[in-house]
């Protein structure tokens, strides 16, 4: 066993939390000994990017490691592939894991980041799984790992038909890249609107509209089983609508389920990390758990939502990476603190639509008292031809007159709700926003943008209101 | 002459700014009176299209119409065109203005709206000009008015080499329209670098570079003579390096003026309008000059930058309609304050390359202490192919830790400078900025866009400097 070090940082996962957490303990203390280990077999790539990666956007699904074995040599981190933590001892400070190969590794640390990540969430469907209750069975999928991807890609050369469980990101994204590849697509969601996380419904419709004309999409609609030949091959899956008792069956031969992920706490329960009602590990601003010298950072922690101040499931690359530089510099002895609540700025791209959101889903900011307004423009002025519709919605708090989020569909959403993410983090009200001058020439934004157009009508609707 | 009433609005000028004013004035009270005197035989257009219209990306050049004579009537905004205002008694609060025919109109208002725009410099050239000082001679052009566009789409249709005086934003959107053209372009620049007014010298030069792929430039050069013909047809350019005493005639067939404007402040002066040393006519956060019930915007006027609070000439579009939105809700009894200053964000794209900036340029900036940094990335991971190069700068304040501004080249500068106008339209710091979330998905953006990484080196450097 390693003799214990004043900075030895164990981190355990190798996705992009903890990747980062490695990277910028380093960064911030040279001399720090930077350990990760990771259950797979692969170093730090990009989940968000699998869905490409099938659609051959990405040329090669290897192509998603992002840092690969020998640059975590070179940067001196200690990287353990195929190792998984079995215990963590958190009053002696040791950490046991177990290689491939049985073999036992025992490191003591100073700090520890969990970057465990998170597991999809598997749908009761009948016969979805085989005898291991997490394993699924022949041409039925996750969407989370380079093995999923490249059993994905095997399995749709073949195939004509596909079900996909979920219409979040993933789902939308796996559908838009199925469809590009050939597929007839269905996809099947339980509630009655896409996308419930990220956008609220009225901005929503104007998704579902535009991914109609590619797929068929059941909404207020479960799976309910899978029907196999006798050599395990899917024939079709059986879904419910569930407002009016009507049960359909879809021919399938690949089934995609992508409803949603559950954080992986294991390791953390067991240490005594408080888990939040979502069930993710609580941290605070510094990234630290309730458990001393214990950080977490990524899909498997929990935190507050920026404006209510609520807690929110961490799900989001862009957010595991900036707790991993929060972890990764106070585990070495830095003072980095997190913004006070996160923002969940997000955004995605599918059937030709860029989306973008910025603030609370509706789901969590309910109990704040808010207006909003939506307005449709074009990115150019109307004498210029070419100009790309889009359609953005902004939401005020009453109390405050604060903008508390924004939505977009269309031309340019991710970098126009980025513009609403620094007013929320400057807790700015509308009025101030809807006087700001946005950058203005013909072949690239009319003299108002719909970023401001749309705070003009919010804060108008907030003056009627408040 | 029409009798006095309470909302009598007499706007002089119809460009983006007077139409703007005219607009809110009627949307803000509908019992309003408002009147426009415009000069010339067009209503609103957009003269930052110009360019385009030349170019044919505008279909036509009558397209740049934005509200037509139609649009104004039943507005029930009383618009007259061809009509010059020649007084204005500002005690008595009476207009005088005449129509082409040479007749009369007088007209009392309760308030006025100096929308009397600018016009272009002309640069000491020999030759440049016939017997009146103010008119050039054949084949010699400003880019100013729809006339100037039909005459310069005349005459590029059959000619081969052009120049154009000054390297600014309509320099370089001429420029790239002549080369699209398949006109030969020489550009002459007498500062040392382009894009004064618009980017700092390191940011300007990535710009250079791409320019000189397809145009000739020079720098540090005055053109200083024109040669003409027997026919009075433009030969020639003869430019001046002043730093090298060098001298180069320039075959030319067309020669563009693009080397600024002067506010047109006669009127304003005649009645006392304060008038700042940058030559515009001075106006407060209403819109409002040193004149009672006397309002200007627009290119005519002057206001303070929203950093430094000096005196900033307006030449933007986007900030004369924001003008027209004060002056024409203020004129009526409104009470609509702009922000304690203007931010200048702006945009162009010439040569394939998007541009953007916010906030004081160099000049203007010169005397706070600022820090800043620079950082070029791709607008998508690196595992994603087809992500575009952007390069950003970000200005920090040293005193303050603020962002004061944000200079970008490349894949949606214009969108990305916005998120930093409503930064800067906060007085947020760089400390806080540089851990916004941005929205993130492969095909889009990185976890980590330019627009925070840069805010991050830009943070690192105020820290080892303040």
């Amino acid at each position: 066993m390693n003799q214990p070090q004043e900075n030895d940082i164990v981190i355990i996962g190798c996705g992009a939390g903890g990747a980062t957490a490695a990277q910028f303990a380093k960064k911030t203390n040279r001399k720090a000994q930077v350990t990760i280990f990771e259950s797979s077999s692969f170093p730090q790539y990009s989940k968000c990017g699998i869905p490409y990666a099938i659609s051959g956007e990405i040329p090669k699904i290897m192509d998603l490691i992002e840092f690969s074995e020998e640059w975590f040599q070179k940067a001196r981190i200690d990287l353990h592939l195929n190792t998984t933590v079995t215990e963590i001892d958190a009053e002696k400070k040791i950490i046991t894991a177990e290689q491939n190969d049985n073999s036992i590794i025992k490191k003591q640390y100073s700090s520890l980041i969990l970057a465990t990540g998170a597991n999809p969430v598997l749908p009761p469907i009948k016969g979805l799984c085989g005898q291991d209750a997490e394993s699924l069975k022949k041409n039925m999928f996750t969407v989370r790992t380079i093995p999923d991807a490249k059993k994905i890609s095997n399995a749709i050369s073949s195939a004509k038909n596909a079900v996909v469980v979920g219409a979040g990101l993933i789902g939308l994204e796996m559908a838009d890249t199925l469809s590009k590849k050939g597929l007839n697509v269905t996809i099947v969601e339980a509630l009655p609107s896409i996308l419930t996380n990220i956008l609220d419904e009225d901005m929503s419709k104007e998704v579902l509209k535009k991914i109609q004309e590619s797929v068929t999409i059941y909404l207020n609609t479960f799976a309910t089983e899978v029907k196999t030949d006798q050599n395990n091959d899917l024939i079709s899956v059986i879904i419910d609508n569930k407002n009016k008792d009507e049960q359909k069956e879809i021919p399938a031969d690949v089934l995609i389920i992508a409803a949603g992920i559950k954080p992986e706490i294991d390791l953390a329960e067991h240490i005594g990390c408080s888990i939040g009602d979502t069930g993710g590990i609580q941290v605070d601003d510094t990234s630290l758990t309730s458990v001393k010298d214990v950080y977490a950072v990524g899909d498997c922690t929990e935190y507050v939502d920026f404006v209510t101040q609520k807690p929110v499931p961490i799900g989001l690359g862009s957010i595991a990476v900036r707790q991993g530089i929060a972890a990764g510099m106070n585990a070495v002895g830095g003072k980095y603190r997190l913004p006070k609540g996160v923002l969940q700025t997000a955004t995605s791209e599918f059937f030709g639509l860029e989306i973008g959101t910025v603030g609370p889903s509706k789901q969590i900011r309910k109990d704040t008292e808010s207006v909003s307004a939506k307005y449709s423009g074009l990115s150019r002025p109307e004498y210029f031809p070419g100009g790309k519709p889009i359609t953005m919605k902004a939401i005020v708090e009453v109390e405050s007159g604060k903008i508390i989020g924004a939505q977009a569909v269309g031309d340019n959403a991710a970098q126009r709700v980025n513009t609403y993410a620094a007013a929320i983090l400057s807790e700015q009200t509308i009025d101030t926003f809807k006087k700001m001058e946005t950058a203005y020439a013909p072949p690239i934004a009319p003299t108002l943008d719909v970023v401001t157009l749309v705070a003009d009508v919010a804060s108008m609707k907030w003056h009627r209101k408040k």
